[in-house]
This record gives structure tokens, C-alpha cells and sequence, in this order.
């Protein structure tokens, strides 16, 4: 050791009033502090100011722990984007224990499969949710106590009390608890805080662990990535189950913004909240952008409502839909195992001047790490060497950032294999422009060779999206003897719209070079996992067996 | 251990790819990266992109390690708000190396007693500051080499060179460094980063370290509370050796606003800049808004611009000047300690409702913890106990953050003193209000008991400031054998007023309890240390002087 790192260190150690574990739960508590009166939750006719919810998810917080739940335990929650949820994120871990907030399209198998993996102590659910949840702990063969969740605004919610089971009624459980409970923080900033399992389109569940200190910083890159701040107004329309909500259930809470609950994503609920609230900000997959900009034609709104979108890039034609009802669109990419978020396509001066088509292509792009991202690059697979920033040369993307997973709960092998060398490998293959932003070109296993020559699936898609006829596409391998595979499409139609197989392929030639135009088009429904994430290994299968 | 614990720990322990050191070096590099063309710095005619001043800074770090610098080991820097200073910010943590800022008002004595107690291996030095600093080095009787900074901006800065001693010339210095020049990052977050002398009215000046760890978190919490982002354009009216500036020296860099610096602080160059390059924000003690709007009325700004000031509240008359001029001014509240701000006078919407007067109270006040700090409390300084919040019961304010410092330089006993029980005791002495704001009624020394009563010499100096015309004010204790001690007000008057003692002492008892009022009133220039903080030790002594 140098002498000068010996005279920065003696007697400056660590202590009690200098280093604080990083944790979202002093968001809540701080802006119950500061901004007690200040609306923090919406959910329908409901409301609760920051002092209220501090004190419920404190109550909830002692009920976990007065029954029993030990620190370091999982806490199950099935629910969709109702307060039950938002308080569990807090609760929980202010009991110690650790959130595993479920994914409500789940079948009971699964859900099983995860209580066990988790070995779920207490298992939250929404009523809705209560026969798919009983059928999955009677699978699963687990004593499990079962709080019920009963919605006030969901009209016709029925109770399961008397059938003889474990179950409690939620709000008798918070009643329970102590309001003024002395929950504690993490001794350590690396200690779990919650379980994420990826939905994954083939083999089980993997649970990735999230710490405190990987939530407190991702969700203050929220906060400035998305410029939330306390007049903030956020629209649930993205599930909280999905890595906790992007951690914007704690980035919203750090803004002291007010969160608008929604049970379930309809058209016109969510033109009449953005109204009704003044809702600022929002995310959600493509799928809801698409949803809001089909159906009837909308006014204008009275106000900017800021849109994050992630999953996969927007389409051209949806982006412009979406500026002429009054949204700005955003558009990030991440994935379970980095909190949501890690990249966003930051918007450059430059591309003011630019029309349309460039800009729809420059947002297209997951461009640059965010905030609290310490980089992104992308890297040959197996050498780890950076890709030319050619626009062309294709790589996987790696990330390394406080903002990555613990790791896989149970699962050294997979950790192993997705944390090596200093990078978490993605699995997703890009190209990178020279000015440094990332453009997925495909799903590892999504790409298309032909002839030699490698397809993007998502550029074929892109030029589908673009056709006014089109609501869903997706393009797979299809095998082929003469060219190894080529590119086969499933298409979704517009109600009303009559397509051809010949006019499909005929607009991708116009558009995309035309040795990469669909040679096959099915016109179908498309097969998708509980998440909405369209089932490709699904679609893959479906062009092998085409005669 | 609890087995949940160890289910949520066994093999997924930190790696280099989900843990990484905070470092606000991470900052520059990522800013380089997104914005490499957008203005970085502006200094007088002068100005770098992104990808330019990282490229000095970088070239910077090479020279340092390339001159024997070793890791832990410290560099000073003796300049103003030029670019040199603001380089070195992140040249010299990228050599590993401490960074310590001298404050440039600092006589010769005690700059040789700071190179002496960093144990300074470099020395960093603006030309106008050479003479002070060779006479320094030579009372300090170090073998210090000396890079000097010859400002192109500045008229008449004449060369040191052939004197015969160790100078080289700064940008010779720096074309010796690699511009790709692999830093880095520090192995330990809570590493030191810098280290800044209290300036102090009594005894010798203390070395507050500051780790990579809290400054990077400092640094948000000033993005967050300030709202600084890509568009911000910040003025260095604040000197960068306080507190490297607030940490703004990082945190505009993370946000990847534009820094333009500013050699010395001259009112209608202030104005000047703010109009020719759109600044945005600023911070200054309240003697900079008290500059600005003295002298000639200027035209209300085109633009508002965002002013957090601090050290002292701000008059309710500078308030509203400041506001008719177009700038919004914040009260901010920290300390050396606490790497500059740690609360915020949050503002309340029900605010907007208030008069000026009422305004000017509310925002009088230090108000609660920024997002980043854990938590303050106004508590008895022996027992620890909080005070009633009750907006009358005096505590001193004590704070707990991961922006606390890691504690004084070589001064075990005054850095155990300071971090006691889990908090840093401040030595302010507050009230806490009802709504959770802390309002400092006096430092611990400044307080005048009279009679058995408590006076806030503050508070009669928000009287004296309220009188058009009075420059600057400053009450002390004045022994007295009957009451113990009575005020006694010493005062600047404003250019052409005529004052007499009655006048102001009948002005005060009109404003605040008539017990309060001074009962001496000296009319004179006030002194005051090298930062510009009126020295009431010297005060005090005058006061006790006067028959």
C-alpha cells in the first residue's frame, strides 16, 4: 500500500454518520417527510397523501414481520398495477424480506414452479388472481399463508373467505400493523431486495436478484433520464411485475411525483386519467403505444405527455402518430437482468432539422448507456473485443453497471455464464454507429441467414409496421434448401384490411433491400407469452412444418 | 445468519460486472461519450467540447503520473474559476491522485501550512497567484515542483519563467500527457477524492477528505435538486475551491450542461455572460445577490435564471430584487463537511399564495435534507435527543449522509468529535417548524443571551438588512454588567446614506422584540476572512473593547 493512500485512510474509516446502505426506501420516507400532504397514490375514486402511504407500507411492513416472515424471505405478490403492489415494494423490504412481485399471465404451473423456487413465505393476491393462485400453491404443495386483495373499484370482486385455506383479507392484515413501525435498512446495500423471474420463451424461470443499491441507483437514473420531479404525475400503464415496474415504483416515489394506479390498460381509461390527472409521464411496450393510436381519432392533449417505451423500438408510423396526439415518445432498452433501463436513445440537438423517416430511424436506435450506466459496448461473443462502429459490423451488447442483477437466484451456472469477464452478456446483437449508439439488429437466435448473407427479422418488421394495413408482424427463419433459410412473415391485419401475400412482399422490396423481403407471408394471430412478448420459437416451428 | 440470507447471497456475490466504484469520473467520460461536440467549457473567448476536455483531462493525468505522482498522494491548485481548476477536477483523480483546492484569498502562512499538512507533491498555480505561492512554498520549506497556469484571458499575466525554480508552464505540462491516457477508476469508492481546508475562525485550517463515493451522490442529488440537465448552462460565480464548488464541478459534467468559468466576479461581467451564452444557473453566497442588484438597475432578464445560494439566508429585500430581475432564487444549507449542500428550502405550492414578507420567511429557512442525504435533525448537542418541533426550542442540526466527509486529515480527535452517535454535529444552532423545515436561529458562538434570553443575532440582522440603508450588518454579544451581554450591531450604510444609532435601533424595535434591539450600533467596515465571511471573532473582541 502507498503511504499517501495510509494518510486518505487512518481514522477516515466508514462509519455510522458518513455511509448509509443505499436503498429506495428512503425515497418513501423521505418525501413522506417533506411533502406530507402531498398526493402520492391514485387509484380510482382512492387517493393517499405521502404521509398515508408511508404509514400503510410501515403497517404492512409490521404485519409481514408479525407473521413470522424473517428477513431475507420471499414475500410473493400476484396483483396487476393496483396500490397492494406499490405498498409491497416498500413493505416488504421494510419487513426485511424480499419482493417477488408475479407476473398475473401466468398459469398455475409456473406460478408454482416460481413459489417453490422462491420458497414464497407469504403469498399477496389480488382477488382476481385468487383461483389460478390457489390452483398454483395446491401444484406447488406449499404451506403458504394467502393474504386477499380486494378492490374497492373493481366492481363485482367476490371473497374467498370461508373456502377453508390460509387466507386473510389484505386490509385486516395492514389493520394489524404498526403505522408508526421502526422498520430498519439493510445492513448491507448489496443485500437482496427483490426476485424478478424472466418469462424466457424456453426452459424454466430464472430468478434475478435485485440489491438496494442497484435499485437506489436505477431508479434515480429514472429520474433523470425521464426529468421526473415532484409535479410529476405517472401513469401505471406499464406493469409493475415487470422489473418492478423499470424501478420507476421507487424513481416516482424518489421525485415525490403522485403514481396513478390502473387495474387494467383500456383505450379510453387511459385518455380519461392522462386528463382527469394531468398525467405527465408514462411507459410501456410498443404494444401500447400501438394501442393508443389505433381506435378513434383523438384530440389533441391539453398537455405534453412524456412516453417511454422499451421492448423493442417504435415503429416510424406509430412515433408521428404518437407526436400528433401530444406524446413524446422515448425510447430505452434493457432487459430483466438490468433493472429495465439501461440504454436510452438520448435526443441530439442535430435531429430537429431532421424529417420524419430520419428521426423514426435515429429513435429506433437503444442508443447510450444511461446515467448511473457505467458503459455499454458491443463485443464479439466470444472474444469480447469491441465491434467497428461502422453501423454495420454486428456484436452483443454487454453491459457493466451497479444497475446489473446480483445474479440468478439458485443458478451459479447461468450467473456465471451471463456475468463474465466483467460484462453481463445480453444475448442481443447490434451494430454501433459512429456516434456511438447502439441499433439491436436481432435477437441472437433471431437472425436470418440467407444465402450467406445475414437478415435482420427486426428490420423485415419494420418495414411491415410501417404498412397501414398491418397491425402485428413478426419474421422468423423459414428453412430452405436452396438458400439455407429464408424469411417468412406472420402478419396480423387491421380489422377491415384486405392484404395479399404478393402487395406484402412487394412493400418490403420497396423498402429494404429486396434479397430480405419475406419469400413466405402467413396472415395469423400471433402467438404470444404471458408478457405479450411475441412466442418466436412458436412462430419458428410453425415455418419449419410449412409445407 | 438467517437461511434466507444465504439463499439470497450464495453465489451472487459483487462482480466487476455489477459493481462498480461511484466515481464522478464516470461523469466526464460518459458526457464525452453521449455529447463529444456539445460545449463543455466556456472560458472567455476560449471553449471545448465534450471530447476536448476530456481529452485534456486525460492528458492532465498522464503528466501528473508521468511527474512521480503516486496514487493517494496530493495535488494543490491554487487558482480561480478558470479552466485549469476546473481540469484538474477530474486530471488529477484520474491519476489517482487527491485534489486539493486552495482558497485563493489565502495569505502565504497559511497556504504553506495546507502544502505542508496535504504533504503537496504538486503544485497547480494561476500566475496571479505566483508570488503568494513561491513565498508559501518557501516558508513551507517543501521541494514542491509548480505548474503555472498562464490565463490567455487574462491581460498582462506575465511569465515566471527563469526564476530559477521549479515551475514549468501548465500547457507544456500538459502536452506531455496522452490524451488517451487509460485512467483509473478508483479500487475503492470510498478512496479520497479531494480535500478542502475550512478556512475557520480560530486555529489552524482542518483537510475535510472527500471520497469518489460521496461525491458522485453529492453530485445527483445537485442534478436532481437544482433540475440540471443537457440544456443547463451553468456560471462559476461560486468559487470551485469551496467545496470543489458545491461538487457542481461534477455535477454539471453528469448532467453534460456547459461550465463557463469566470475569473473574478465583477457584476456587469456577470450580467454580460448570462446574456451571451444563456446561462441557466448559478450559485453565490448571499453577497453575490447582494452585488447584483446594487448598483445601476439593470433590465429584467430575457430568461429566468436559477440562483441556490447559501452560507447565510437571504434577505427578504434581496429576495424580491433578485426576483424582479428575473432570477429564482433557492436557499441552500451545508457545510465544508458536508460536501456543500445538504438541505434544500424546499418550495411548497401553497407558497404561491403568501406575500413577499411571508415568502421571504418561509424561504429564510435551511429547510429539510436533499434526496441524497438520509437524514437532519435539530437535537440537543449532549443528548441527541430531537427537539420539539415546534419552531421556538433550539438544537443544533446534525446530519447523516453518504455525503458526510470521511473526516479531517491527520485530526482523529476532531473527526471523532464531529461524527459522533451516527450524525455530523453541524454546531448550527435551529429551530425545527412544524412542517419538518429547520430554520438557524444562530451558530453556536453568535448567540446572545441577554437577560436570561436567547437572542438570535440573525434574526437582528434580517431587521438591519431590511433597512434600505444598510449595506452590510453583523451583530455581536457586547459584555454588560447588568444584562450579561446586550447586542451591538456593526454597520456598513450604504454609499450616501446618513444614519444615525437612534434611527436603527428604533428600526429594529418596530421589527422584533424590543429586547432585542441593539443597544450599540457602530457604524464600519466590517472584516472579514478570505472567503468573505464576516469575521465576528474580531467583532466580538471590538465589542468587548468598547468602553
Amino acid at each position: 500500500m502507498v503511504l499517501g493512500f495510509v494518510m486518505f485512510e487512518e481514522g477516515l474509516e466508514r462509519r455510522a454518520a458518513n455511509h448509509v446502505p443505499l436503498t429506495p426506501l428512503s425515497f418513501l420516507r423521505r418525501s413522506a417527510a417533506v411533502f406530507p400532504e402531498k398526493t402520492a397514490v391514485i387509484h380510482g375514486t382512492q387517493s393517499w397523501s405521502y404521509a398515508q402511504f408511508y404509514k400503510r407500507c410501515r403497517r404492512l411492513a409490521s404485519a409481514i414481520a408479525g407473521a413470522g416472515v424473517q428477513p431475507g424471505e420471499t414475500v410473493s405478490v400476484l396483483a396487476p398495477n393496483v396500490p397492494v403492489l406499490l405498498e409491497a415494494h416498500y413493505g416488504v423490504a421494510m419487513a426485511g424480506a424480499v419482493l417477488n412481485a408475479v407476473n398475473t399471465r401466468l398459469d398455475a404451473k409456473t406460478i408454482a414452479f416460481i413459489l417453490n423456487h422462491a420458497e414464497t413465505r407469504l403469498f399477496i393476491v389480488d382477488a382476481e388472481y385468487m383461483d389460478v393462485a390457489r390452483d398454483a400453491i395446491a401444484i406447488s404443495g406449499r404451506n403458504v399463508t394467502t393474504i386477499e386483495y380486494h378492490d374497492p373499484e373493481q366492481a363485482g370482486s367476490t371473497s374467498s373467505f370461508g373456502h377453508g385455506d390460509h387466507t386473510v383479507d389484505y386490509e385486516s392484515f395492514l389493520q394489524k400493523g404498526d403505522p408508526e413501525y421502526k422498520w430498519r435498512r439493510p445492513a448491507d446495500e448489496w443485500d437482496a431486495l427483490s426476485l424478478n423471474y424472466t418469462s424466457g420463451t424456453t426452459g424454466e424461470p430464472k430468478g434475478v436478484v435485485y440489491s438496494h443499491r442497484g435499485a437506489y441507483l436505477n431508479s434515480l437514473g429514472n429520474v433523470m433520464t425521464f426529468g421526473i420531479d415532484a409535479r410529476s404525475v405517472y401513469l401505471w400503464t406499464l406493469p409493475m411485475f415487470h422489473c418492478n415496474g423499470w424501478t420507476y415504483t421507487w424513481a416516482v416515489t424518489a421525485a415525490a411525483g403522485t403514481h396513478v394506479c390502473l387495474r387494467q390498460i383500456e383505450r379510453d381509461r387511459v385518455f380519461t386519467l392522462i386528463l382527469e390527472h394531468g398525467v405527465t409521464h408514462m411507459c410501456g411496450a410498443p404494444i401500447i403505444l400501438n394501442m393508443l393510436v389505433s381506435g378513434p381519432t383523438e384530440a389533441r392533449l391539453p398537455h405534453t405527455v412524456e412516453v417511454a417505451t422499451g421492448g423493442a423500438a417504435p415503429p416510424t408510423s406509430i412515433l408521428s402518430a404518437m407526436e400528433a396526439l401530444g406524446f413524446s415518445v422515448t425510447h430505452l432498452y434493457g432487459l430483466t437482468e438490468s433493472y429495465g433501463p439501461s440504454a436510452v436513445c438520448v435526443w441530439q440537438e442535430e435531429w430537429e432539422a431532421l424529417n420524419l423517416q430520419q428521426r423514426g430511424s435515429r429513435m429506433a436506435r437503444q442508443g447510450v448507456n444511461h446515467i448511473m450506466v457505467e458503459d455499454i459496448i458491443v463485443a464479439d461473443s466470444q472474444t469480447f473485443e469491441e465491434t467497428p462502429r461502422d453501423g454495420t459490423t454486428m456484436g452483443e451488447i454487454m453491459l457493466r453497471s451497479n444497475t446489473i442483477m446480483k445474479g440468478y437466484l439458485k443458478n451459479g451456472a447461468a450467473t456465471d455464464e451471463s456475468l463474465q469477464n466483467g460484462w453481463f452478456r445480453t444475448g442481443d446483437l447490434a451494430v454501433r454507429h459512429a456516434d456511438g449508439y447502439v441499433e439491436i439488429k436481432d435477437r441472437s437466435k433471431d437472425i436470418i441467414i440467407s444465402g450467406g448473407e445475414n437478415i435482420s427479422s427486426l428490420e423485415i418488421e419494420e418495414a411491415l409496421y410501417s404498412h397501414p394495413g398491418i397491425l402485428e408482424a413478426a419474421v422468423v427463419a423459414r428453412p430452405d434448401d436452396k438458400w439455407g433459410e429464408t424469411p417468412c412473415a406472420f402478419i396480423t391485419p387491421r380489422e377491415g384490411a384486405a392484404l395479399t401475400a404478393d402487395e406484402i412482399v412487394e412493400w418490403c422490396k420497396k423498402r429494404i433491400a429486396r434479397f430480405k423481403a419475406p419469400k413466405t407471408v402467413v396472415f395469423d394471430e400471433l402467438p404470444k407469452t404471458s408478457t405479450g412478448k411475441i412466442q418466436k420459437h412458436l412462430l419458428r416451428e410453425r415455418a419449419r412444418s410449412l409445407s
